[in-house]
C-alpha cells in the first residue's frame, strides 16, 4: 500500500498554503493547458481521481457536468471538499487509487490532477479506469514528469558557466523516490514516459495528446520565476480516449 | 536546408569506424528493441528514411520484404549502400528528408534509424510519410531522445557524491543544437517528446509504442560500459500506425 502523506498533519498544513490550495484551479499554472485537453463538459458523468479539496469537481459542475464523483484517500481533503459545496450532483468518497474499484462503463470522463505519481500500481489503476469509461470517453490527467521524478536528489544545479541545470540520473530505475517536499520522506513513484504511455495503450486507450507543460509567454511575463520551468518539464499532461 | 554532416570527410571517416557502421545492425545496441517494433516483413513494400550504408534495407529483403527503397542525402553513404548489394528489389535514391516527396499510398512500412533529429521540418516529413503509407501501415523510427538533445552542453557530470548525472537545460527551447560529435559543429534538432508524438497524432498516426531505450540485463553483462545508459535515455524508439 502506498504512503498517504496527505494525512500527515505537517504536510497537510503546508499543502493547504500552496497557491493551488488557496486559489484553486487559478493557482495552478498548468491548469489552462490541462483544461484545453478536456472535452465539452455538458451532461458528462465525471470521476475525479485524487480530488483533493474538490476544486475540479465544482468546476466540472459549473461547466455543465451531469454528475461528479470525487475520490480521495485523505479524510482531511474530503472534509474540506464536502464543506465546499451543497450540490447534490457532486459526491465525494474515500478511495485509495492503488486499490480502486469502479463500476463498469459508468463515466464519460476520468480526470486526475497530480495524483498518479503517488500510485505504486498504476497499471492496475489504468485497467480499472478503462473499464469504468464508456467507449469514446476520455481520460485526462497530469502527473509529475519523469524528468522531474527521476533523480535520486532532485534539484537545480549550476554548470561551469553558472547556468541553471537539472541533473538527471536513474531515469531507467523505476520505483519509489523519497523526497522532502512540504514534509520529510514523501514517497513518489518514478515511471518513464514510455512506461506510462505504453500502459495506456496496452489497456486499450488511444493517446490523443502528450504535453510536457511549459509556461506560456503571458505566464512568464506575469511571473518571471516560472522561467526555470523552461529548462526542464515538471508536469506531464496526457489526454487519452477509451 | 539542414546541414549534411555526412558529406563532411572527417565526420564520414569517423562515422565509418563506429561499431554500427562496421558491424551493421548487430553493432547497434538499440536494434533488438527497434526490431521488436517491426511488423512481419514478408511481402512488405518498405521505405528506409536515412538508409546510410543500407544495412536495414538488406535485412528487410533477407526477411521477406517485397521491395525496399533506401533514401539518403549522402552520396558517400549511397555509394557504399549500392556496392553492398546486387538485389534488384533494393533501390537507393538521393533525397533530403527535409524536402522529401513520396508517391501516395505506396508503402507498407516506413523505417528510420537515427535520422529524424537532423530534420528541421519534421512536421512536413511526417505528413509526407503518412500520405505515402497505406492504411494500417507502420512507421517505426528511432531518434536521439530529447533528454539527450536538450542541453546546451550535453555531457556527463558528477554530483557532490561523485555519482554520474546528466544535467539538462533548455528542454523547452526547441530548435538546433550544435555539438562536437565525430566532427566539430554537428547540428541536430531538439524537439520535446510531446512535440514529436503530437505531430504524429495530428497527421493521423496512432501511437502504438513509445520506448526510451535502455540496455537489457544481458547487454549490461556483456558490455558494462552501457550502464550509464540507465541514468538517462539516449534513444527514443516509436511505433505508429497509419
Amino acid at each position: 500500500m502506498s504512503q498517504n502523506i496527505y494525512d500527515d498533519a505537517g504536510f497537510f498544513a503546508n499543502y493547504s498554503r500552496l497557491p493551488r490550495s488557496v486559489e484553486g484551479l487559478a493557482g495552478a499554472p498548468e491548469w489552462p493547458a490541462l483544461r484545453a485537453l478536456l472535452p465539452e463538459m455538458t451532461g458528462l458523468r465525471v470521476v475525479d481521481l485524487g480530488c483533493g479539496f474538490g476544486w475540479f469537481c465544482r468546476w466540472a459542475r459549473e461547466n455543465g457536468a451531469a454528475e461528479v464523483l470525487g475520490l480521495d484517500r485523505s479524510d482531511d481533503m474530503l472534509g474540506r471538499a464536502r464543506a465546499g459545496t451543497a450540490d447534490a450532483a457532486i459526491r465525494y468518497a474515500r478511495a485509495d487509487l492503488g486499490q480502486l474499484d469502479l463500476p463498469s462503463a459508468r463515466f464519460d470522463l476520468a480526470y486526475s490532477s497530480l495524483a498518479f505519481h503517488y500510485v505504486a500500481d498504476l497499471d492496475r489503476l489504468l485497467g480499472t479506469v478503462h473499464r469504468a469509461l464508456v467507449p469514446g470517453a476520455r481520460l485526462v490527467f497530469s502527473a509529475e514528469h519523469p524528468i522531474y521524478t527521476a533523480p535520486r536528489r532532485p534539484g537545480w544545479s549550476r554548470d561551469g558557466e553558472g547556468r541553471l541545470t537539472w541533473p538527471i540520473d536513474g531515469y531507467q530505475r523505476e520505483g519509489p523516490r523519497t523526497t522532502d517536499w512540504l514534509a520529510e520522506g514523501v514517497v513518489k513513484q518514478h515511471r518513464t514516459l514510455g512506461t506510462q504511455l505504453n500502459a495506456l495503450i496496452r489497456h486499450g486507450f488511444t493517446i490523443r495528446h502528450v504535453e510536457e507543460w511549459r509556461p506560456t509567454a503571458a505566464q512568464l511575463a506575469a511571473a518571471p520565476d516560472l522561467a526555470e520551468e523552461c529548462e526542464r518539464p515538471m508536469f506531464l499532461l496526457v489526454a487519452a480516449e477509451r
